[in-house]
């Protein structure tokens, strides 16, 4: 910080960062190892992280061993899996099971769960019983379950024991926990009893007993609850730590806040991905191979290509009647992406909403009924403008001799009814899909698209049939 | 927690609420006001506020009376606009100037962003001075800053303080701070200096002095420092809480996890919207009025509707070409369709990397590259799937006679081609307009498709040109 007071500029944090990037790289290619460690402890784990993953070549293992044994650890779970891996392979195993044993247990599962399988065999061997215990028995919780992101490094205290008491034991046991500012109260059968924060605590007289200060109105969650699940609950009340508790009611794991960020990213991420057809994957996109994006998108691509056959069908039969009338032909691409991007809006803010938990799916009729409103408003005006647009813009500037007054009427008229159609449909599947127990997400642009292509197209047609007569 | 102990089910935190919630109802059908206090005020503040919300008529304002003042704001802060307006039109001034100076000013100054203007002039009159010009001066940070988010309630120390000096500050003055965990270090000239957890105090001697335990290396945000850019910040690297300071590296505010996790929130629909071509809202579903919601999807729609020009003049000054031979005019939707899902996958991926920090502008170059090889094995399985599809399918099992080897072999080549347009461009696109200080979410499905149709379009006819020879 003294960066600030030296100069008047104003001071961005990033450029702060930058900086002593530059200046680690200078120390290192003077092979000044004494100072670029003592600028490596200065720093924050996750800078340390990005420096080192910037190194491709072997200067990244050998800087981090430089590291002192607690902090190696953090700045290792820091790291993505690939510079792991590497890690991993270029230290030994005493070195190794000394980064496990000082890893917090729900960073070791992550990177479990990213690493090849040998690498996770030998760090399994390295690591003491207890850990690989504890590791594996997370291993088991469902995957995107409040089991699987918790963490075992809890305070927990007793109800009968007075402040001092709980300000000891925090002390004693406080330095290795993932937060001590909220500590849980359990009894005998390791059951939750209340919750006690070091406000309370500190706020409190020093012999005041825990049952006399401790919250017995505890929000918690169970293991296998499903981490979106928990996310909402931070950011209803506001949490900095969540229990978790089994099916008995024990506690055994918390969950904090600076986890439930990341779930919330990758969460959204998610969304997003499945929203634009594509299969979820939490990696980095550079850090993709061809191959697996490939994998990721082919499916949807495929899936949507076949289902066109019924727009090619329905084409193929009403040829004859849509060349009898010249120029119908040209606005079919303008109805049918009109269509689709109705569809796609409802269908986008059903999905958000749901989400959010602002929509529930008992909510399904006051959607529609909304959508059908909101619809007819943009269908309307869409029908107005293109009206006015096809006759001066086609009609007179372009000159296209095709585009009639009812010409322009049959596909004004077909733009409302089909942004109807595709608002209302766009908003009731992914309410019916969260219903069913599949993800809402699903139901987004790509699937409402192609949906709503063949219906306009039989809108269209139908339409056509009766204002022009054929 | 004691219903966990009485029973044998395995218990659900949500199931509790929903018990709660129907005692509460069952004590208000009987008018059992005192009771009703007594749950209201054991209760969390969000499953109050979300209580009242449920109530419709003149019992909600009445119930918020009963709850004590302290409580009152916090409920309070947790209820949306409307309901804040109808508790603000149904108490007294000094109930109105009670709650105010109990809520924080990231509260007060986000209510006060939602309230319309006569009722915030009533609050405001009834605020006292020193609230009032500290309300004035977050609201004139601009929207979606650091500055308008943080909050001025933070403990700050002295760096010649002892421990034990630290603690009796906090404990005199933590009371109604949002965080007392972490404490800043400021200088006479109110320069942040430093940092220090409770933790850290907790840990050490009485005695040691602020100076030599706290943390120089601070992160921290600039006052004008858009939230997307401080929410990475909390991400990167786990924070609790972060100071912001102004131009001149004065500590000014601080901002808590609590806050990113609505802003996280917000950013991700607000991309979202912007993805799905809506004007972004904050407002919960079903409060955005039917008026609103047709403002904020109108534009899109119609600027595509309009920009669909551009396929219709090509179709139509093709239109005799493609009559040649019959059949091809059944194939357009699902190639422009898929060019639109391949368009919008690829941009969907690049704009969430770009938001995550993943891809950055200057990797334009290693995307383009990537999606290239992946648009070319994706082109190529739909290429030859297709072929194989319109023979078999259409061909054999549907007897359409316009589909030939030579028509099959066309609408496949073009697929690989529009493929590849699709994706290339979708990638460039959204790194492009991040370049240009455009939002890139701007640049996803909707822009993505209407752009690609026209050129599947133009890449359909010129293959058949070419294969075809017509």
């Amino acid at each position: 910080m003294e960066e600030i007071e030296r100069t008047d500029e104003p001071v961005v944090y990033d450029d702060l960062v930058e900086k002593r990037t530059d200046e680690l790289m200078e120390l290192l290619e003077n092979r000044n190892m004494k100072t670029l460690k003592l600028r490596m402890d200065e720093m924050q784990e996750y800078d340390v992280a990005e420096f080192l993953s910037s190194l491709q070549d072997n200067r990244m293992p050998m800087l981090f061993r430089l590291l002192s044994k607690e902090r190696a650890a953090e700045v290792f779970a820091n790291l993505d899996a690939p510079e792991q891996e590497r890690i991993i392979n270029s230290i030994t195993d005493s070195e190794l099971a000394g980064i496990v044993e000082e890893l917090y247990v729900d960073d070791a599962v992550d990177m479990m769960e990213e690493l090849p399988a040998n690498v996770v065999k030998r760090v399994m061997r390295t690591a003491t019983p207890e850990t690989r215990n504890l590791i594996n028995q997370y291993l088991h919780y469902p995957e995107n379950s409040a089991g699987s992101i918790m963490t075992a490094e809890f305070v927990d205290l007793k109800k009968y024991m007075s402040v001092k008491d709980a300000f000891a034991r925090i002390r004693r046991i406080g330095e290795d926990k993932e937060t001590i500012y909220i500590c849980f109260v359990t009894n005998a059968h390791r059951k939750l009893e209340g919750i006690v924060t070091v406000k309370d605590l500190l706020l409190a007289d020093p012999e005041t007993v825990i049952e006399d200060l401790m919250d017995r109105n505890i929000i918690f969650a169970v293991t296998t609850e499903d981490q979106e699940s928990v996310s909402a609950k931070f950011s209803d009340y506001d949490l900095m730590a969540l229990p978790v508790v089994d099916k008995e009611g024990r506690l055994v794991g918390i969950i904090t806040v600076d986890d439930i960020i990341d779930v919330m990213e990758q969460e959204a991420t998610e969304d997003i991905q499945l929203m634009a057809g594509m299969t979820p994957s939490d990696k980095p996109y550079l850090r993709t191979g061809t191959v697996e994006m490939w994998r990721n998108r082919i499916p949807w691509l495929l899936f949507l290509m076949l289902s066109a056959t019924f727009t090619s069908m329905i084409l193929t039969s009403f040829e004859d009647m849509l060349a009898v009338q010249a120029g119908l032909v040209a606005f079919i691409p303008m109805l049918m992406g009109t269509g689709g991007n109705s569809g796609a809006q409802a269908s986008t803010a059903v999905i958000r909403s749901l989400s959010l938990g602002d929509v529930e799916p008992r909510d399904v009729l006051r959607v529609m009924w909304k959508e059908w409103r909101v619809a007819f408003l943009c269908g309307l005006t869409l029908a107005v403008i293109n009206f006015g647009k096809m006759l001066l813009v086609d009609g007179m500037l372009l000159g296209n001799a095709n585009v009639t007054v009812s010409v322009a009427a049959t596909v004004s008229l077909s733009i409302l009814f089909i942004v109807m159609f595709a608002k209302v449909v766009g908003s009731f599947l992914p309410i019916a899909a969260e219903k069913l127990g599949v993800d809402p997400a699903v139901m987004a642009n790509p699937l409402i698209s192609t949906l709503t292509d063949a219906v306009s197209l039989l809108i269209y047609i139908y339409v056509a049939k009766l204002i022009l007569g054929i």
